[in-house]
């Protein structure tokens, strides 16, 4: 099962990556790189915090391979892709969505408490595009008026109550991604968001 | 000794972060990121350095638990803090003067060598507040005019310097702290700097 | 053999960072710290990659003195040096070559695949530039328009073609920086670049 979720999730912040490095006008080489950064990104730093080192891209070219695929990919068909102007979008929510769930995983696969498995889960899925965003200089994504890190927040608590309930792991798995995925589109789409805090 | 200097310090930039993200107008949970990474971004840096892994906020919640309630804590007397224009300088002091001493003496536990012990008491003490800048959007403190790094620096020798001469360590930590404290603060009210280096 | 190219890359690194600081108008300490990071950049997240911990420079003091000492150097013959407008460019240049070589070694020293050890020679060359141009605010180089990591990538195929022949390790070690040097020089000067990715 977990090695489905790793893949699904490279290949969507991959895409999501080669968009945004298109849309800034970089040469190929350009936008291998963004595609690369953003979907390593987030799992590098969760393996270097957790000490699981040389960190898993270095080990098997496997998420190599599958990011050049989808990156490339993603560049033959990007006119189609622009049809839907939320490509993007939607790439980076499917991407967030699988890879809280892989941080989650390995945090409990190290008997880290809950709440620093869904700190894991959070930065696993939002450190890669806010290395896209810093890159292709612009406001990294979790700084942006709408709920983001939070979705991911909301289903690491998503995760743990339905563990707490002894449900299957499949469906802890596809319920805790959707509701992921949900919370982020009804963000977007409803325009959801917290006030600032004001300086009274 | 030694917990008491890390949570004094863990409050001090998680106040620092929290006051900064305010000022920029963040949300609940964007205010609460900052405090976190500010304060938990220099020991981070430190332990993937030194090979301390899993990281030491991995290991146990009680930095986490510190920096939600020192963060929720300036939150809700944000007013009464902003009455001192000062505040959020004042804290990032004490936080830089605290983390210094933290990494010289981690440091010394794995017998490194003085100046790459005054190193890593520097990139602990300053980390933590270069991301705060970078995340804010603002010139990170460390680049700014006034003397900052170099309070560090100079914290560092004094406390090798005490330690040469076999003061109890109770005196040795206050000094050191102090001084750069001091320094800091003398710094910014006189507006000492070091004269740029010009192109001839 | 391989210390020499070491020290010859912190070299070059030091002095391109000391002049892009100097540049910038920072005070001597900045001018220290920007020396320093362009230096040991790279090799410090090669080194947390891999899980080569303490990292390098925490171990000995041998790359600190040379640092420092280039940077003073650089600093008191700036006026010299700026003669050459190409200055920080053939630095720069220079430095990613032999960089570009470590790395490459470190990774066929633990066995890694020879795609991940031109991806680790890469970033060994490049993280350290990339890290002093966000610092001195500037566009990162490896964005700028003309081909930067793409010579170290060819120069990473070029010393697995001829480690593949079974050539001498020295005539191997010199083909391949002088590739990547000759790469970058002959891009600059004749403007070689890809062309950007159009959204038709």
């Amino acid at each position: 099962m977990f090695n489905i979720l790793d893949i699904l999730g490279t290949v969507a912040f991959a895409v999501s990556g080669t968009l945004a490095a298109i849309e800034k006008k970089l040469d190929f080489f350009g936008v291998l790189t963004i595609a690369l950064v953003t979907s390593i990104g987030g799992g590098t730093l969760r393996d270097l915090l957790i000490g699981n080192t040389p960190v898993s891209w270095l080990q098997n070219l496997n998420s190599f391979y599958i990011i050049m695929g989808s990156s490339i990919f993603a560049i033959i068909f990007r006119a189609r892709l622009s049809i839907f102007r939320t490509s993007l979008f939607l790439f980076d929510t499917i991407g967030i969505g699988l890879f809280t769930l892989v941080g989650l995983e390995k945090g409990v696969n190290i008997n880290l408490h809950p709440l620093i498995c869904i700190s894991l889960g959070t930065v696993t899925a939002c450190f890669g595009g806010v290395l896209r965003d810093i890159l292709c200089n612009e406001i990294p994504v979790i700084f942006r008026k709408e709920i983001y890190a939070t979705a991911c927040i909301a289903g690491g608590f998503v995760f743990f109550g339905l563990r707490y309930l002894n449900l299957p792991e499949d469906i802890i798995y596809l319920a805790t991604a959707a509701s992921i995925i949900t919370i982020r589109i009804l963000a977007v789409l409803k325009k959801w968001s917290f006030p600032p805090i004001e300086m009274k």
